[in-house]
């Protein structure tokens, strides 16, 4: 049965039947709105069964959101691999620079989902849930590093804010560089902090 | 009617139904959780009828986050009285700490909204686009102070990601006080920003 799936072209394996689906959902939701595409439309565009989109995602909402979790485990990699004597605010600095890469490679994906989420309200508060998500990622690797409960949730709320407009502002401007606006953001956080004369 | 019903201690003008139903839902949250808790139940406890219920809020979930209107005017407010040529870290210091007396005046309510939220996951998601609202009238009052689109929103979601850390340390613990906790976090940020040598 896979084999006959396979010949005919459909997604073989697990992984791609899920990127598929999630090209036809954000294609979709671009083309005809969010709330007037449904679960069945994305399968048909994808070209796998209903059963097979509710195999890898609960509802047509998740296929906008299941990327969280591995940027998580990406950001919680990233943080763990920043050298031990670096202060809070260059830990962050470096680890969220080093997730460039992967987000640029995946820049139109980024686009079209920011597209849907900023057209449609619903979807606003899952995607602040969402960062809420990372922030405590980040939170758990500056507890590790030594700084107190207080401290690295204050950091951590502090540094994915700066994070969340450099992406923000990446997502909806397709001439924008990820690295720039994140250099750019601490910058402006470090002179916000300590105001020099004019 | 009206009067018939102020001689029985109902509450007459609509500020005190809505304060009294505001008290009733939070004390059938705390006592019997707030999935189980229905607007019927609050207008009984509250002793006004269901329809008084639905005139001052769209459903259970709102009586949580009708205050939330007030803040940011009160909020706007505060950040238009900081004079002209103060920076921005101190605008929003100065505004912040001028709402304390207004929350502090109202701890207990505070304290008891916290719980609520804090032990119902799907309250969360909105206590979070509200402090993206929040975020939105700071950085409104930064723009109108001569700061660009991009610093002006950037300062503002750091600016209420320390007030949101404050007021969540600050309403989970009825020992904290709010202007201490403010004041604390305020310069924990500018030690992240320009770390000091041990």
């Amino acid at each position: 049965m896979l084999r006959v799936e396979y010949a005919a072209g459909m997604p073989r394996s697990g992984a791609a039947a899920r990127d598929r689906l999630e090209r036809a959902a954000l294609e979709l939701y671009d083309e005809q709105g969010y709330d007037r595409t449904t679960a069945a439309d994305i399968a048909v565009r994808a070209g796998v069964t209903a059963r097979t989109f509710f195999r890898h995602f609960a509802d047509k909402r998740e296929v906008l959101f299941h990327i969280e979790a591995d940027l998580q485990d990406e950001m919680s990699r990233a943080l763990a691999a920043v050298p031990d004597d670096v202060p809070p605010l260059a830990v962050m600095l470096q680890a969220f620079r080093s997730m460039g890469p992967g987000l640029e490679a995946n820049r139109r994906l980024a686009e079209a989902r920011h597209r849907v989420i900023a057209a449609t309200p619903a979807l606003r508060e899952r995607e602040l849930a969402k960062a809420a998500g990372m922030a405590a990622v980040v939170a758990e690797a500056l507890r590790a590093r030594g700084q107190s409960e207080w401290r690295a949730t204050l950091f951590a709320e502090v540094g994915t804010a700066v994070l969340g407009h450099a992406v923000h502002a990446w997502a909806g401007d397709p001439s924008a560089d990820y690295d720039d606006l994140v250099v750019r953001g601490f910058a402006a956080l470090r002179e916000l902090a300590e105001p020099r004369p004019a």
